[in-house]
């Protein structure tokens, strides 16, 4: 059990995806560097994707840039395709990761690919990857969403899951990730799924989680996943961007409320939580309106 | 590790008492029934406290006789002091609690009264429950509250809460509760101290748990404790009454999130979450704008 837990934040690429209005550049670069500053020491800043498709992430490649600047942080960016992970190697992100729903039809529905598309596109990649002098190499994530349920197909079947783990790293990912894109996951599907690809994988191949807040569960399936060696947490300030399938339900956990329960359960994240805290402030300012999550927020810290 | 799980709804007790309004009878009585109807196993329906303290439970002996009424059900209320058991055990309660705050000055600052004080009422009480027939005696309970610190004293010392738990046990009750009245609660300190109190009274005289979810951790907490020898856990039916400290902010845990983690976790609870999540209504109509709280209901189920 690892006594240090690594948060990436995903708010700049997942949370606003989901907001129609855009975050100006600057807003967001003053938001990256006061995470940052808060002692966040991954932040996922952007996806490359077309422009037409998401507008609000349109300026990822400035993004990546602007946080290589930044002393320590780890640069992340999401891609759909091969097209996506050549933008992200040349803005020079340190870590690329490429989602593969692990329900087909969401799948199709999404990206309109197929698993065997998708995994072709990861070993070109991966191909594109190797041919890179050794210390310029991104770091290459396969994350398998609706990888707890599908809206769409309900349950997916945990043998898929392995396949398509097994798969992901065959064709050339450092690592797989699971990621619970429709907030289906409960603390022993967690478990049993984490144990599950890890045996299939590798213990050191698996150590991320990508979970959702939908259903109130979050922090408790973040709970049960650190005895099983996950020691990378995705979350997003103020849970902004909110749940697409239930206005007013929280999607991503709250990054504020995961280190304020990593803290009080004996863990480090390095994070400053009370500094964390005043980063929403630039958020807030930058989308007036917007919805911020967060029961810490709202409740304070206790009094020691 | 017991697979069942009581859930003891708070709603129309704890709940209802933050709430300006005052909740109709008839409504409080529809409520009482419907969530009987969906399996919840005991309902804490009000509190004996002077009527002009909270006016919003003043009709809390005809609740006791409407839910006796109700086969199956256990009836709980809550009362502070030996006026208070006298009118409980008249009414028919099934289930007395009474709270002892321990942080003295939260318990001076709530009920004007000293931790010996507040014990010599409880050893009243239980004197007064010994002269009952044997089947018309009511469970008693010693509820600690701020038992996870304290708005005013901020964290209450271990050894605090081990001597009034012994306390509350010598003066007659049948069993204590952990109660963390200022959402303070940690998963680990959850754990601690379960584990402390039971060592101290007895594995069988700590079984339930009040924990609240001002800091976004009821669930966590709840989940971490099941482990530990925790089988009852109170919750009230869409968080009504949100939180006194930070407007909101949740209060009481969320029974249908509750029911539904626990369903997913392998435990029985007796209840029908599909039918708990029409209970609202009931709520809604009586106190329309008020507030209700909870992830599941506003993301559905997940598709099986």
């Amino acid at each position: 059990m690892s006594s240090f837990i690594e948060i990436s934040e995903v708010g700049p690429r997942d949370g606003l995806q989901s907001i129609k209005r855009i975050m100006p550049l600057a807003a967001k670069k003053a938001w990256i560097t006061a995470e940052a500053a808060c002692g966040v020491p991954e932040i996922e800043v952007g996806s490359f994707v077309p422009k037409k498709l998401l507008p609000q992430l349109a300026d990822t490649a400035e993004l990546v840039a602007h946080a290589r600047s930044i002393s320590g942080l780890k640069v992340a960016v999401l891609v759909p395709n091969l097209r996506g992970a050549q933008d992200a190697i040349k803005a020079g992100a340190h870590k690329i990761t490429i989602p593969l729903s692990a329900s087909e039809t969401h799948s199709l529905a999404n990206v309109n690919r197929t698993h065997v598309q998708m995994l072709t596109a990861v070993r070109d990649i991966a191909d594109l990857i190797k041919t890179l002098p050794a210390d310029e190499r991104p770091f290459f994530e396969g994350g398998i969403s609706t990888a707890f349920g599908c809206t769409l197909e309900g349950t997916v079947p945990q043998a898929k899951i392995l396949e398509l783990a097994s798969a992901l790293m065959d064709a050339g990912c450092d690592e797989v990730g699971l990621s619970d894109t429709t907030g289906y996951a409960v603390p022993n599907h967690v478990v049993s799924l984490v144990k599950a690809v890890k045996a299939e994988v590798g213990e050191q191949n698996l150590t991320g989680l990508h979970l959702h807040n939908t259903r109130g569960l979050g922090l408790t399936n973040v709970y049960a996943a650190l005895d099983h060696g996950i020691t990378t947490i995705d979350a997003s300030l103020g849970g902004i961007g909110g749940c697409p399938f239930a206005p007013g339900a929280s999607g991503n956990i709250v990054t504020e409320d995961l280190v304020f329960m990593l803290d009080s359960t004996g863990y480090e994240t390095g994070i400053d939580l009370e500094a964390l805290l005043k980063v929403r402030d630039i958020v807030t300012d930058a989308l007036p309106g917007e919805l911020m999550y967060g029961f810490v927020p709202d409740a304070g810290l206790p009094k020691l």
